[in-house]
């Protein structure tokens, strides 16, 4: 018997909200922070590491994977869970925002968006109703509408039609989730309109009268000043129900999490840890470290001595920094793995920061170590 | 305290030899298999990981340590051991083998060996002398004399002078092994003579006048028919003592060991398990298995479920082809790990067989698998 799904808003500190939400796959306390397994495959770590770091749910792409390996083959194959071998909850994302990154030729109407596959040029259509389709064959806890996902800077016009073209499809989606009573699941409504606080007014209150199981905030992270996101986030928050989790796409740093967690976001997911580890980056509570750099080729101390997970304890700087120059494999699993855990931590902190509201604390504090940087060995 | 080495014989059946080594880092069942971990890491996994393929054992390069990160800075960063955190045995070979396939550039004279590094051009000189003192700067609980590696085929005054260099090399490196007096480490000595048995005769004999803790049989696996390498192995192995441990080197298939072992051989190391599961091939008791072949899209079933192992066990043959058709990292993670502890399932296997005086049936047994092939799913 797998649970309904539910959030349930445990305590507030501020704008910050600690949370519980219950999946038909388990539980995921927040805020929360979601590692991108793009390709059913969290890159180089097997499920049991992913978990390790602290991880509850993860997230997939489908765009990647109703290209390769297919939403049906893997739906015939017992679904994602199976697949990956992955036991917890799951979200995945409608593919609109790789649609519109990936593929290069591609014709937007009201009835959907067809694109060439960057896979094999096969033309491939993602209508709101395929999207709910193909994440309930992969079985995701968590769908996403399909919307349509600006860059920034755009004009105001442009902003304006994805936003309410978006809306339409948010009503689609849900028509088309409700009619697979796929009870205990979840759908959640995406909130569009760019840099415009008042167009992300207009589409938050539309979302919610619509009426969704969570609410994300989409179209940022794509080149607008962190400080731009933020305003948005403020702007949009306020609109969004208490008793619904929110989720802000694709963000971010380790700053970003902290700023919007203050701001009252739930959920996050980003390729950050994961594709800067692959490049011999380290997030850190002293901040973000290049192990390619080669004051650390002597370094015996760890990354960090302090940290819950052993990787970050136990492999010297010196030994990280020699995997990266080798371009050795370990390195980009060691590393992608150190800054899930850090990622992880990072939230863990703020969770257990928010239930004693002393989140102001625990903000100032990380910062300052974020201030502080790495101290190198004399 | 760290024991010294010695090897304890508890077991012969016809030629085959189960047995036992101690070294200053631990026990190592024989006949055994040693990953290779080339750059100080078997390429993709964690220490965990390779310890719970089974392996008791790794082999360490000394070519690439002594160019990248360095010798006398990992001993300084503690040794090898501490360096890549493998707690356990290591071996490292001598260097010989890769300045004669790796670098571009080289000099060889009765002194050693100088040769351009092929990472910054460096020229880089490599004596009897200097090859154990990288290895013991290493921490090497089985440290390899250097030799001269010739390919096959090749002409036979060739192949006398690199086996008579390669003696007098013996000769030093034993003398500068013992001026170290690393009390309870071992150096073993090298076969050479190429495909000439009366040459590895006297390879052999010479050796063993000089007395080492263990003998390997060099230059094989360098282009030769397998049954060349098995007569070289067939004529070599009586002139050794059957008090010290024998190791084949860069040997080989899982048949190469099966055979190997049946003519008195206790010890490999190969890259073939790691190499190949990066691209694509599973070793199983089915035989070898190619899952970039579209065959397995659909397959749920895992390459092994009587794997002692649970990556065999667990994850689908069409996730781990849609891994690596999807050129996944994971994909050559789970892959080397499946192989190498389908390797070590087998040296298990082998050495239970000969403890129970069975290795005739075993060795029967094991082949009819491979030859059965893999079945399709229908």
């Amino acid at each position: 018997m797998s649970e309904p799904f539910s959030f349930t808003l445990l305590k507030t500190d501020g704008a910050a909200r600690r949370g519980e939400i219950v999946t038909p796959h388990g539980k995921v306390q927040t805020p929360a922070f979601m590692p991108v397994g793009t390709q059913a495959t969290v890159k180089g770590l097997t499920p049991e590491a992913v978990a390790a770091t602290g991880a509850e749910i993860v997230l997939g792409n489908t765009y990647h994977l109703m290209l390769r390996p297919g939403a049906e083959r893997i739906a015939a194959l017992g679904g994602l869970h199976a697949f990956m071998q992955w036991p917890g909850p799951i979200l995945t994302d409608s593919g609109g925002f790789q649609v519109m990154s990936l593929s290069a030729l591609r014709r937007l109407e009201e009835k959907g968006v067809t694109f060439r596959s960057h896979l094999d040029g096969a033309m491939v259509e993602l209508t709101p109703e395929r999207a709910v389709e193909i994440q309930a064959l992969l079985g995701a806890d968590i769908s996403m509408q399909l919307d349509e996902c600006l860059g920034l800077p755009a004009k105001r016009e442009e902003i304006e039609r994805a936003m309410q073209l978006s809306l339409r499809w948010a009503e689609r989606s849900k028509r088309a989730f409700e009619a697979r009573a796929r009870d205990g699941y979840a759908l959640f409504g995406i909130v569009q309109g760019g840099d415009d606080p008042a167009l992300r007014r207009d589409s938050a209150k539309a979302l919610v009268a619509l009426g969704f199981d969570g609410y994300a905030v989409g179209g940022l992270a794509v080149g607008e000043p962190q400080e731009t996101m933020l305003t948005i986030v403020e702007e949009t928050v306020p609109i969004l129900p208490a008793e619904r989790p929110r989720y802000l796409m694709g963000v971010g740093t380790p700053d970003d999490l902290l700023q919007a967690v203050a701001r009252g976001i739930d959920i996050f997911d980003c390729v950050l840890p994961t594709r800067n580890g692959r490049h011999g980056m380290a997030f850190t509570r002293y901040g973000a470290i290049n192990l390619g750099n080669a004051r650390h080729a002597n370094d015996p101390r760890p990354l960090d001595a302090e940290s819950a997970h052993p990787a970050a304890r136990t492999y010297s700087r010196a030994y990280l920094h020699h995997l990266t120059k080798a371009n050795e494999m370990l390195g980009q699993v060691l590393l992608s793995t150190i800054n899930l855990a850090y990622y992880q931590d990072l939230m863990a902190g703020m969770r257990t920061a928010i239930a004693a509201a002393r989140f102001d604390d625990f903000q100032a504090t990380t910062k300052a170590g974020w201030a502080q940087g790495d101290i190198a060995i004399l």
